[in-house]
């Protein structure tokens, strides 16, 4: 198999490159570049994926851990989900806690549909793990990439590896490469809209069983808290923070300390303490760039958008902008049929916004803000008592978290 | 009939009184005053109401005009219900546009219910017509009220009447009064919530067919912008304006034109202009007043909260608290029961946070806030986009805007 990996970007001389040829050259292997990848390889369509960081590192990122059936999906129609079957925990609810109060949304009784927590980084261990034997080639430790002629027929990317400048030359190019990459800014100006949070999640993941089979979301008089998994036997908890704290000001204890009080009120079992295998603070953000598509350039996942972890909307709007995109490349590229990209910004657009929505809205009912009164906070505890009460409220919300349709 | 009217605080010689005794002293005319009246009167109460203003003021006051069957049912409960039944409009549905759509909220469909557009003017002339003759005593322009010894068993009212200083002595003391009367005042400090609106409503009433059989309230790119309507034949206008705009700077066509530009494209049917009725511009507010008993003194309606009009939840929320104020009332003054009276603030507020974030939500969806940007908007576009196809979500709405079970 890997046909082309030898060929991308040969090294010739003193750091002189003789180009190569894709179809699709996807910047980044994170999980959108990677299910782009894999969809494409899938209808037998070429495309190279150029990836900033080793494959080592790529594998130890700790992300999101909540899949939605749009995204399970995805894996199962590729065939690479034995991990995922064997290991995956099929939720079946989630709950918002307040002080006082736990509200069990049922998404299954309430949507006929469930999440799955499986996390990121396995998912991405997967797809790495299944390229090769699927003619997906990943070139690792691409540096300097640069996106050229975008907007001809004959656009190519530039990149540094083992020391040499080499060229990919492609018909698309796909930006897969997260908010820092290097392809938004290749578009150049768009429509752009952002929110910052006055806080940020501090998170901690630790081998230790969790304190509640589902997921617990808690807005509690000190601020946000989430209790979550990564599986039985891996728990991921997060606090609401001020952006002035560093991590250095939360040593292990203080922080098991403050979750063990936020949640052994709310939990069916006591906050386990563990050695941590990872500890930082976040900022939360919104962010949408419109413009998702410039010539032959197009833009998926956090390259184009951001949500704020509440809902864990990240990866599953990357799986979901992947699928439209991979669907308007083939039919573009094995029926020549043009109307799948023209339509991409503003098909994959009307599930973000929607995402984004959700996300937002999730957010500034489950924090503390610091620059709202005490008015604001009565309607964060006004909705909690609404949608305790209300099937059609927490129907509403369980739609959003299993994700809407496609 | 009228028993105690020619007794309530004779005047004696030079301005010195001699005391009248009821159970129940009502401070206020408005609905809230008046429903209370007759539902105590119905279980054979003595009360008296104190209105500041003249019966002719009262009558013509402009308010709202969307009934819900909470509150329609109390009418129909109380007999004053002949000229509702036959001029209120049952409405089985309402709208919520942009500039690009008009989402129908189907309330019938989605909850069973309607609610019933019918002036509140009409609702207080109603239940003024019908007080003689059940004995309801209503002490129009009593000026100066003031509340006394509220936290002993033996509070009483004085207030001028006719030029004389008069006294009632009460059992209880049911504070009616609306946003800016004594009876909150004579609380002292309560637990308050508050939240100002950076615009106002400018309204217009006229006697001219509505553009459209049901509501639409609209999020257009100017502003809000409602189109109600009193009956088949007078329309009532709003659009949101800055809060630094006076009635002066918008002459009749002017506002016209505003409207006829936002819903000519909405609306089923044109616009049609006539002079005004009553044209006024109503600041926006959000208030709660937690602390609603005080020894003897229970607040009811505007006199313990005020909600933006945006969902036309005021009136129906002094009706609800009403029904639980006279059940505790009778339970106590009719079995000796205190519980109902000791329960009562706990079980108003419930409903009435409940209806302030209704209010407050709905307030925030559908109008521009200058002092929030493009992402802000864009979440606004999100939701109605999102109601637009979400079965749950609309009802949900609807739930709350035909009113959420007493």
């Amino acid at each position: 198999m890997l046909p082309r990996a030898r060929r991308a970007g040969t090294a010739i001389g003193g750091g002189v490159t003789k180009p190569a040829r894709t179809r699709v050259a996807i910047i980044g292997a994170g999980p959108a570049g990677l299910l782009l990848g894999h969809l494409l390889r899938a209808e037998g369509i070429d495309c190279i994926i150029l990836e900033r960081q080793s494959r080592a590192y790529v594998e130890s990122r700790i992300r999101a851990g909540v899949l939605e059936t749009v995204t399970t999906d995805l894996l199962r129609r590729l065939g690479i989900d034995a991990r995922l079957n064997a290991e995956g925990l099929v939720e079946d609810g989630f709950n918002l806690a307040t002080d006082d109060q736990v509200i069990r949304v049922d998404l299954k009784a309430l949507t006929g549909k469930h999440v799955t927590v499986y996390g990121q980084t396995e998912v991405t261990r997967d797809l790495i793990e299944a390229a090769p034997e699927r003619g997906l080639e990943i070139i690792f430790e691409a540096k300097d990439v640069e996106l050229h002629d975008i907007e001809s027929d004959a656009p190519f990317v530039t990149y540094v590896a083992d020391g040499a400048a080499r060229r990919l030359d492609a018909a698309f190019i796909a930006g897969c490469d997260g908010f820092h990459g290097p392809s938004r800014k290749a578009i150049g100006a768009g429509a752009e809209f952002e929110r910052a949070y006055p806080f940020g999640w501090l998170g901690i993941l630790a081998d230790v069983p969790p304190c509640h089979p589902e997921l617990i979301y808690a807005n509690t008089a000190d601020g946000f808290a989430l209790a979550s998994m990564r599986s039985r036997t891996r728990s991921r908890y997060y606090i609401q923070v001020p952006l002035t704290d560093r991590v250095e000001d939360w040593p292990e204890d203080r922080l098991w300390d403050e979750l063990e009080r936020r949640f052994t009120p709310l939990a069916d079992r006591p906050v386990v303490r563990g050695p941590a295998l990872e500890i930082s603070i976040a900022p939360l953000r919104s962010y949408v760039f419109e413009t998702m598509r410039r010539g032959r350039l197009f833009l998926a996942g956090d390259a184009a958008h951001i949500v704020p972890p509440t809902g864990a909307k990240g990866l599953n709007l990357a799986a979901s902008d992947v699928v439209y995109l991979a669907d308007a490349l083939i039919a573009r590229l094995a029926r020549d049929d043009e109307s799948g990209l023209a339509g991409y910004q503003a098909r994959a657009l009307e599930r973000i916004w929607k995402a984004e929505r959700f996300s937002w809205s999730l957010t500034r009912l489950m924090h503390r803000f610091p620059d709202e009164g005490a008015f604001e906070h009565r309607m964060q505890v006004a909705e909690l008592d609404y949608v305790a009460g209300s099937r059609a409220m927490q129907t509403a919300i369980a739609e959003n978290y299993v994700g809407l349709p496609l």
